[in-house]
C-alpha cells in the first residue's frame, strides 16, 4: 500500500486549537482542543494502572455508551489524578463548558489532562481559557494543539499520512506527548488521532488496539505506567468511502496506516524522552512466544545498568545478559547470542574472539542503537524501542514538581 | 537478648587476608581469603538468576555434599561469569590451589568473584597472590579482607556480635560488599560471615535464611540481581556450645543475632549505594499479605521517578501512589496514606489540606527518609530498603567498563 506521509497534519472536517491559559507558570500553552464538523465515531485505549486520573474513567464511560463524538478537550500541566470527587467534579465542568461553547451535547466530549498529581485543578483557568479555545479553532492550528498538551516534553509531536481507499482519499493524523513516565502497558502517555474515514466503531477499536500494540506500547523511557494515559480516535466519515468494517481488505490497510502513524509518533516520544540521548531498539528474537519476548525486551530496556552503559557507549553486554537472566522468563544463557548495530559479539552465551572494540565502541557511539537478542528457543520475535539514561533524566526528575 | 555490638569483627577460630593480586588496574586489593582452623559447618544463599557465575554453580554443588568447609577464597575486578567452560575451569584451579596452599581438601573451598561480567578471570595473577594471601593470614586482618571484596563500593563494611548462650560466648561477624546491581532476590550481593557457635547445618542453613530475608533481601539499590550474589557462613564450633538445633531457644537466639549482623551489613550496603545521596525506607503497612507488601515496596523502591524525587529533596507523592497502582497487586486507590517521616500527607488517596510545604521539605532534606504507606486493606506490612538516584549513579554506570 502507498503511503503519503507529512509531518504535519490537516484532517478533512476537522478543527483544532491550542492556547495558554495560565495552568502553566511559564506561560506555555497549556489548553487544547480537536472538533469535528460532523458527529465521529471514536475508539480509546487508556492505561492499566489502577490509579486512574477521572479523565479515564469518563472517557472509558462515555466511549462504552457508544454514540458519536465531536471534540476532545485536553489540559497539560496538571494530571487532575489523585484529586477525589473534587478532580470528577472538575472534570464533569470542563466539559460541560466545552459543550456549550461549541454548541453539542455534553456526552459527545472526551476529555484528557496531564502534568503534576495530586494537585487540584484549576478549573477557573480552563473555563476563562475556553472562549478564546474555541474563537482559535482552525483546521491548520495541529501544531498549536500538539504545543498545548506537553509537559517535559521538548518538541511538540505531530504526524499524518495519506492513502487511497477505492478512489477516496483518506487521511490519519495526530498529536502526542510524553516524555518520562513511559512505559509499554496499553496506552502510555496522550495521543489523539483523527481520521475522516467513515469506519464502524468495532473496527476502529480493533485497528487502534492493534496499531497501540505495535507501537506506543513497545516503547518505554523509564519503565513507569501514569495515571492519566490514553490514546484516543476520531472518524467523521467526512472521505464518505464504503464503511470499513473487521475482517475486510480495507480494514487492513487502515490499520496498516493507522500503525504507521502511531509507529511515528511512538518514536518521537522516545527520541524525546527525559534527557535523552540515544534511540535504542531492543529486537528480541528466537524466544518461545511473542509474549516472552516482549518481557524479556521490557525487562533490558528498563535496565538501570543497561541505560547508563548505552548512555556512555559503553557496549557492556554483561549487564544485558544479567538482565535477561533476571526477567523471570526461562532463557538458555548459554544459547544466547547478542549483535550492536550488525555486529554480533556474543555466541553461545560468550562473547566472541577477535572483537575490534574500537569498531564496536565507535557502534556504540550512534545516536541509533539497534541491539539484537537471539535467545534460540523458538521462532517468536518481538522489538522494544527506548533511550538511555542520562544526567539530565535525573536532573529534570528531581527538579519537577513542588 | 542482649547483643554487644561492634564494628570491627574477630572470630575465634578464624583467620583472614586481604590483598592486592593485581586484578584491578589501580593496584588497589582484589582478593581475600578467611580460613577457619577447625572445619566448619557451612551454609549459603545465593542469585535467583538464571545466568549465574561458575562460582555460584560450584559453591551450590559443594554445600549440597554436606561435609564441613575450612576456606572462602574472594576476588574482586572480575566476576567469572558468562566465561562458558574456561571459566568454570579457572573456578576450580583457583580452589586446588586455595587448597594446596592451605594443606586442606579441595572440597573444603568455597569460592566467589565480583566485578567485570564476560571478561576471562585473570586466573595466573591469582595464582600468583595466593601464597602472599595465605600468608598474610591473621585474626585481626577482617578489614583487609573487606576491603579485598569490594568493587564500585567505597567503604569497607564490617559487623559483629557478640552474646552469651549458656555461659559459653558467641561471636557472629562478617564482611559484605555491594553497591550497585543490588535488588532484593535471595543474597543480592556478597556476603561472608563467620560464627565460633557450634551448630547443625540444617540449623544454620535456616537460621541464614531467615536472616537474609529480612535484611539482605530487603535492601534494593537499582533493581538488579548478579549473577554472582551470594552470602556464606561458617561456624567453626570453637565456643564449645550444646550444638544449636533448630526449634530451640537457643536457635531463635543465634537467628536473632545473626539477623543484627546482616542487617546492618545491609543497610551499609545501601548508605554506601552508587551515588545515594539518602538511605530510604519504604513501609508498606496494611496490606492483604506480606507478599503484596514486598511487590508494592519493591515496586516503588526501584520507580526511577520516585528515586529522583528522593535525591531532589522533592515531596512528589503523586509519583508513589502510581508507582503503587502499577505493581500488579490489586490496591484501593482511594484508601491509601502516606506520611514522610512522621508527617501525614496523604489520606483517602488524597492530599491533606493544610499540609506545611516548607516544613515538608525541611523533612525530606534529611539523609534518612522513612516512607509509610498504610493500604489500610489488611494486617500484613514489610519494609524495603533503598536510596535515592543521582547523578553519579549515571556517571559511575556510564564510566564503569570497558
Amino acid at each position: 500500500m502507498k503511503l503519503k506521509n507529512s509531518k504535519s497534519v490537516t484532517i478533512p472536517g476537522f478543527k483544532v486549537a491550542g492556547i495558554a491559559c495560565g495552568i502553566k507558570a511559564s506561560g506555555i500553552k497549556d489548553l487544547a482542543l480537536i472538533y469535528s464538523d460532523l458527529p465521529a465515531v471514536a475508539a480509546g485505549v487508556f492505561t492499566k494502572n489502577q490509579v486512574k486520573a477521572p479523565s479515564v474513567t469518563l472517557n472509558e464511560t462515555i466511549l462504552d455508551q457508544g454514540h458519536p463524538i465531536r471534540a476532545i478537550v485536553v489540559n497539560s500541566g496538571n494530571a487532575n489524578a489523585c484529586t477525589g470527587k473534587p478532580g470528577m467534579v472538575h472534570c464533569r465542568t470542563v466539559i460541560e463548558s466545552v459543550a456549550k461553547h461549541l454548541g453539542i451535547a455534553v456526552n459527545e466530549v472526551l476529555v484528557a489532562s496531564t502534568g503534576v498529581i495530586g494537585v487540584p485543578l484549576p478549573v477557573e483557568k480552563i473555563l476563562y481559557g475556553l472562549p478564546h479555545l474555541t474563537r482559535h479553532l482552525s483546521s491548520k492550528s495541529w501544531e498549536f494543539a500538539a504545543e498545548g498538551i506537553l509537559t517535559t516534553d521538548l518538541v511538540p509531536k505531530m504526524k499524518s499520512v495519506e492513502f487511497t481507499l477505492g478512489k477516496k482519499k483518506i487521511s490519519i493524523g495526530g498529536i502526542a506527548k510524553g516524555s518520562g513516565m513511559i512505559a509499554p502497558n496499553m496506552a502510555t502517555m496522550l495521543g489523539f488521532l483523527a481520521t475522516n474515514a467513515s469506519i464502524s466503531k468495532a473496527a476502529l477499536q480493533k485497528a487502534l488496539a492493534l496499531a497501540v500494540g505495535d507501537t506506543f506500547n513497545r516503547i518505554t523511557v523509564d519503565g513507569e505506567c501514569s495515571t492519566n494515559d490514553m490514546v484516543l480516535i476520531l472518524a467523521n466519515g467526512k472521505a464518505d468511502n464504503t464503511e470499513i468494517t473487521p475482517g475486510s481488505k480495507a480494514f487492513d490497510q487502515f490499520t496498516e496506516a493507522l500503525t504507521a502513524v502511531c509507529r511515528d509518533l511512538s518514536f518521537m516520544i522516545v527520541k524525546d524522552g527525559e534527557g535523552a540521548s540515544k534511540f535504542v531498539t531492543i529486537l528480541v528474537e528466537g524466544a518461545k512466544s511473542r509474549e516472552d519476548a516482549e518481557v524479556l525486551g521490557k525487562r533490558v530496556a528498563n535496565s538501570l545498568l543497561v541505560k547508563t552503559a548505552l548512555f556512555g557507549a559503553d557496549p557492556n553486554w554483561g549487564r544485558i545478559v544479567c538482565a535477561l537472566g533476571d526477567a523471570g522468563v526461562s532463557i538458555k544463557p548459554d544459547k544466547v547470542e547478542i549483535a550492536f548495530n550488525g555486529m554480533a559479539i556474543v555466541k553461545d552465551g560468550m562473547p566472541l574472539p577477535d572483537i575490534s572494540m574500537a569498531k564496536l565502541k565507535k557502534k556504540m557511539k550512534c545516536r541509533e542503537v539497534e541491539i539484537v537478542l537471539n535467545l534460540n528457543l523458538g521462532k517468536a520475535s518481538c522489538p522494544t524501542y527506548t533511550c538511555d539514561l542520562s544526567y539530565d533524566y535525573v536532573r529534570i526528575n528531581a527538579e519537577y514538581t513542588t
